[in-house]
């Protein structure tokens, strides 16, 4: 059961020139900038609502977020949707039939456990399940 | 100033299939189901949170969510943001120098004024602001 979208990350060449922009465009300031090692990722997060907006930069060149816009171009990468439980809703996702790509929930940006589900079960978008860690 | 995000919209091939996947997906069951014929689209929401997902399916072949999915395949089709006053949060975006694509606010789903802004100007991210209509 999802409780709300945690938050929708986008993947963006230059986070400092995609920061200047939605300051602009959301008329608020980030509240926080993260590098997530192993996601291979700089993250940058502004508040909207009970969401986030998160900009994604790739932090070496292998980065998924450089494959990413190779393929597809700058542009919405995943939306986030906060669980209570994490490993139960990986459980109920399986006996549904959804494809994930880590079998146990691993550490994200922003203090959370996370588990992506496959895009192509949910019409091409990547969904990112999390929780926040203790 | 931006309130919350107001929904996602999602371009999919058949709504029918993407129905039944994202009621697996999120656990929960879509609230309505409108048509807007001046925007070629048949839409379908569930309701996440203060947040909604909204499911688009082109409603005949010139629909935009047509050329979207042959350009780009199936996937997040744009972000929509809940302004108070639209009118003048598309005041401020013009004098902040992002194109609109439209002029004067116009009707969208679910009783909204809406108004999109340029992806160019958003690192490839089409934005919608959406007022409650009167």
């Amino acid at each position: 059961m999802i409780d709300k979208i945690e938050h929708l990350g986008i993947a963006v060449k230059d986070l400092k020139t995609a920061s200047e922009t939605y300051e602009k465009l959301l008329g608020i300031k980030p509240y926080k900038e993260e590098k997530v090692e192993s996601e291979g990722v700089t993250t940058l997060f502004f508040q909207t609502g009970e969401s986030k907006i998160e900009l994604l930069e790739a932090s070496h060149e292998n980065s998924p977020i450089n494959k990413f816009i190779e393929k597809k171009g700058e542009g919405i990468h995943h939306i986030a949707f906060a669980v209570k439980d994490i490993k139960a809703e990986m459980d109920r996702l399986r006996s549904e039939g959804f494809k994930l790509l880590n079998e146990e929930p691993k550490k994200g940006a922003d203090n959370k456990l996370i588990c992506f589900v496959h895009p192509k079960d949910n019409h091409g978008v990547l969904i990112e399940l999390c929780q926040d860690a203790e």
